[in-house]
């Protein structure tokens, strides 16, 4: 076997708000890590935690566990170790994992001609913190799962353990999808062109775009309810996005039957460098803004 | 082979000043890792480093990148992976590392009747803090060895791996060598005997010693420039602890010789639990401090 090793830092104010509930605080701390495995198609196994608290707050403490360990026991994994100190709320989790030795999906692998694949939907926790953010509201039946979108992600483990043997390349989407995609596409020295209306999204969302302008005047704004923004850039889906040789498409349908999970083909592999976006009607659309760096 | 792993946070305004010197912090923040690898008797391979900046500043950045890197290399270590992002000055280090099969030290088989050991100096680290907070004013051939043991700790890694087939048990001091002895008796379930003349300690520490008073009021007095408290609780030393069955006396002198590092016997353990530290007159000490509780 392969070692693999991931590690993420949530930092208060950065990556959550200071009064998160730390139930699915706890949970998600570990769920973007695992989310990583799930990327490289290993098996999650042992997770560290190391913790800088502003106080001790039991119950407080409490809350967080119960939600770390719900997401380890969900994935059979084990806490091994890790560092309580003082300071400012940072959470820093480190995992483990396993992948046969040559079969880690890596980012650098896409080849010209393979489809991009996405699981999932993308856009739900971005409009989820809209909602909270008070930038637009949510219909009632997609306030509870764009919520669980944001603040309870389900790490893809089972799928990218079957990926395996079929994917070329894989990341999961924690900046936006233009920019996750761009990291594969820089890493493989490739571009890239994608359908926006493959790309998969709530009902609520499927709404917005029909009625929404798609001039390059609309999608170049960047302001944060923008619609297309939001499902290309939002973040935080924590959903796989794989490419494949053509000649697997109809095995991903069926693992996507077998998974109860949708997978929905959104482009090609290209030579040319770039990442070419077609709207509704097949016009290119420009894009300024490709996801969050968080020093600009 | 099996796989160590050690886990460490370091938090600003916690663990170091805002304004600490980067090459240092960045030699200490893998530094102190490694010290946990070594007293596993493990060889350290691999770092992950997760690191928080309130801001971009290259140039502090270069520092801290070049302590870092000074220490890995010193010690044959990748760097693998970790993340940045924005935040309070926080960072994350993880490290691991390969021991044999059933040789990792461990805390908890130090055995009765077994010596204990320590090597290099303890409280040089607290001697470098308390002069640079005003509290002491250190001899001028003492200030260069105690801010180098406080800001670029070595760890031992070389005595780690020697001790492997020799100590039944071993501990790095990071938080003080009471607190950290006594993690090792509490794992094992006995206690121990020290001789506070066998501590090993400066030239500066000694005059003071000699000088001090050593009283049961005395030791109790835990303000920070106490003597005795800066040299089993000071902390930071990263210096190891080690317990060895008293057959081992001779070959541990041998070693210390070979690695031209001090290694001080100074004391036994003992069935009844507890830590019995006996004075220069022999008398029974009774210590109300014994190491540095973040939340205390």
């Amino acid at each position: 076997m392969e070692l693999a090793i991931s590690a993420d830092m949530l930092v208060a104010g950065t990556h959550f708000f200071h009064d998160a509930d730390a139930y699915k605080l706890g949970w998600k701390s570990l769920a973007v890590n695992v989310s990583d495995m799930a990327a490289m198609g290993a098996n999650p196994k042992w997770a560290t935690l190391a913790i800088a608290l502003p106080e001790v707050n039991t119950a407080w403490l409490a809350e967080f566990s119960r939600g770390f360990f719900a997401c380890a026991d969900a994935f059979n994994i084990d806490l091994i170790g890790g560092d309580t100190t003082r300071g400012p709320l940072t959470i820093s989790v480190q995992i483990m994992g396993e992948v046969p030795i040559g079969q880690a999906i890596k980012r650098s692998n896409a080849n010209v001609g393979d489809e991009i694949w996405v699981s999932g939907h993308c856009g739900d926790a971005a409009l989820a913190l809209a909602h909270m953010q008070g930038k637009l509201t949510l219909p009632a039946d997609a306030v509870a799962s764009c919520a669980e979108a944001l603040h309870t992600p389900q790490p893809r483990v089972a799928l990218g353990l079957a990926l395996r043997q079929i994917a070329s390349s894989a990341i999961d989407i924690s900046d936006g999808l233009l920019a996750d995609l761009g990291h594969i596409l820089e890493r493989s020295n490739v571009g890239a062109t994608l359908m926006l209306s493959y790309v998969p999204h709530s009902a609520y969302l499927a709404d917005k775009l029909a009625g929404a302008g798609h001039s390059n005047e609309d999608v170049a704004n960047t302001h944060d309810n923008n619609i297309l923004s939001m499902l290309l850039a939002g973040g935080d889906d924590y959903e796989l996005c794989f490419t494949a040789p053509i000649e697997k498409h109809a095995e991903i349908n069926n693992l996507s039957e077998k998974l109860t999970l949708p997978l929905s083909c959104i482009g090609r592999i290209t030579a040319n460098a770039g990442l070419i976006v077609h709207g509704f009607n097949d016009e290119i659309l420009d894009f300024k803004e490709t996801g969050f760096d968080h020093f600009s």
